[in-house]
């Protein structure tokens, strides 16, 4: 069977495109990358996930000696989603982390060529695009042509971007989740890291209001 | 004035590039990325490079828990040039490491985007094209299009990807340079990390035959 690195992160987009991988044929190969996030709740939740799906799991840590983002930096208050809208409509959220898509990328990209996988997968969609330039079609267009022209198993056309969640809302994202059998209990999209979701951060607020169109109850909250 | 970041290997092409940034009107600052190189010596060469250049220095260290390469797998043999030209005939050299360039320029754009810089600096080149399929100026010019949808300040039209050094060879390379007033005896290219210069691997090879044809001594061997 054709290998699959897959971007996991913990959180409910990276979950739903880890099992959309095994139902496109591919053994997963999820990829978890510990880059200093806030707090270490999503990274717990996708090593829970990777074990239910049955996937590869492999995690490595980066330590970016630069911030710049409300992410990385406790400096920075996480904005609530008042805050957040304001922030939006200057353009891109505080909550955006330089390059982080392309970084990841390229740590998949090369894991893909050493371990002869055949496609990389990221769960970026439209939603996302609205805030974050490197969550767009077009930004992930260029990163593929990055990796066929680029990598050696790109070149002899055995390699190539995956991201499938690319045209779905939320609610969309939930109802492929549940028909793929995704355990959304085991993932976390909160921003802060307490014991449960704050519900006041952008993240819970998409989350609770996909659920909600999506009509289906979230098994995070039971 | 311009920031702009430059990557950094302790090698010549880097080295000159480094140099050709600051005469293009750009303060430099150098992205020196350990990736667990066979031997410390070319981080050592870059660091003193630096300090002459008067650039401004970044160093970061990146454990890759997967291999395929022989720059980073010391159970692979290093290809002396008789071998390496065999491996070349069938395609990639085996001191290609996945996705290589691809994970360096990720990095240095996001510290670019952190620090607001206006360009990155890589000093990939056609006779390096020959062998890495991450050196071309079609994988350029493919990265240069991630940079400028896949980032904030790129999005701006204010950072892009600069590669100075694309369409010349060995000793053009070294004819810059020396215009540049580089000092040569700080920069490393031999793949082994022995007090001297191998002289037999792929990369003492192509030295000696730039700055002969280039009409230089190598200050290195002085």
């Amino acid at each position: 069977m054709k290998k699959a690195v897959v971007l996991l992160s913990g959180g409910l987009d990276s979950a739903v495109t880890l099992y959309a991988s095994r139902k496109m044929g591919y053994t997963p190969y999820a990829l978890l990358i510990d880059y200093g996030q806030r707090h270490k709740k999503e990274l717990e939740f996708a090593k829970r996930l990777a074990r239910e799906c049955g996937a590869h799991l492999k995690m490595i840590k980066l330590d970016l000696p630069w911030k710049g983002s409300s992410l990385l930096d406790k400096a920075i208050d996480i904005p609530s989603l008042r805050s957040a809208s304001r922030i939006k409509s200057l353009g891109i959220p505080s909550t955006y982390v330089p390059a982080r898509n392309t970084i990841f990328l390229s740590m998949a990209s090369s894991y893909a060529e050493a371990i002869r996988a055949s496609a990389v997968f990221i769960g970026a969609h439209v939603e996302d695009s609205s805030g974050y330039p490197d969550c767009r079609q077009k930004y992930l267009e260029a990163f593929d042509r990055v990796v066929r022209v680029g990598t050696k198993r790109g070149l002899e056309k055995r390699l190539k971007l995956e991201y499938p969640l690319i045209k779905k809302n939320k609610a969309q994202i939930i109802g492929l989740g549940r028909s793929l059998g995704v355990p959304f209990q085991y993932t976390w999209s909160c921003y802060e890291g307490l014991s449960k979701p704050c519900l006041k951060c952008d993240s819970c607020v998409l989350r609770a209001k996909g659920f909600k169109e999506a009509g289906l109850k979230d098994p995070l909250y039971e």
